[in-house]
């Protein structure tokens, strides 16, 4: 099945997602980033298909997500990296990562805990506003046309709603 | 093609990506966050069949993500809502959209600005640390066993890596 494509949306939401690919690439994103960077292991932690697996790492590379380096000539095999654009979606991963711990933790608690380098504590990830510090509630934000803004496939509707400011997130 | 489960994986990523669905899901939580919240105005926004919007809805409702509620009796019709959960992942959604405006924006810019409503202020959302507040890097966080992890399928080696507390995220 032929899977819609959201590159052109006017959206950088769609259009994270058409980069990030699909369904697993955040698990093996996680990963690279835990230190599991080769073939093999993947295959192995993930229970991924070799198939699956190998288009999925094109496909990153081809976004310009991860990275590879030869670890051996003879045989052939590369392991893999995270890109500067990987690395930044780390944090994300984790917010959503913490989003699970809150509604979908295993009885047991949470899988993994997140220690902050930097002042040492074991943290959650918050997403605050860059201006205030404060964190971010869905009811709190006011959303605004931006210059890329488009009534596009897509965002047909939103982009016209967004460009009237009509009253947002909450049941009328 | 039957997807593969992340529901039991020991991951909370994992399990956040089960709940969530899809590749649509998160555009559909998008409209509802910002008023698009019928059945109708959805397809029309997004392009996206009726089947498989039907379906989306319904697994989101399953999930505990979004409610409905009825808008007219005859012809019977609903509009959907986000809930708790379906809120607590909007800024996480806004985190995500941030990526894609500096990783894959039209060439005019941002199609969307969010306003922080506490503040006043246009802002681009941050994942900081929940102690320090500082801004979260991937190079500046360890990953440490959680009570609930295991060496289970989705997290076979990746478990007993973090519990051998081998560093991860560079190049070795």
């Amino acid at each position: 099945m032929e899977k819609t494509s959201f590159a052109d949306m006017r959206c950088s939401l769609a259009r994270s997602l058409e980069k990030i690919g699909d369904w697993w690439t955040p698990l093996i994103l996680r990963d690279l980033f835990i230190g599991v960077t080769r073939f093999d292991a993947l295959i192995e932690d993930l229970g991924i298909s070799r198939n699956l697996l190998t288009s999925r790492l094109k496909a990153l590379e081809a976004q310009g997500i991860i990275s590879r380096r030869v670890y051996s000539q003879k045989p052939l095999r590369h392991d893999y990296f995270l890109s500067e654009a990987g690395r930044d979606l780390v944090p994300i991963l984790l917010a959503l990562t913490a989003w699970g711990d809150r509604w979908a933790r295993p009885d047991e608690g949470a899988p993994l805990l997140f220690r902050h380098r930097r002042c040492g504590k074991i943290f959650e990830p918050q997403v605050t506003c860059s201006d205030c510090g404060e964190p971010i509630r869905a009811e709190e934000v006011d959303v605004l046309p931006g210059p890329g803004g488009a009534a596009a496939p897509g965002t047909k509707i939103v982009a016209q709603l967004v460009a009237a400011q009509i009253p947002h997130g909450r049941p009328r």
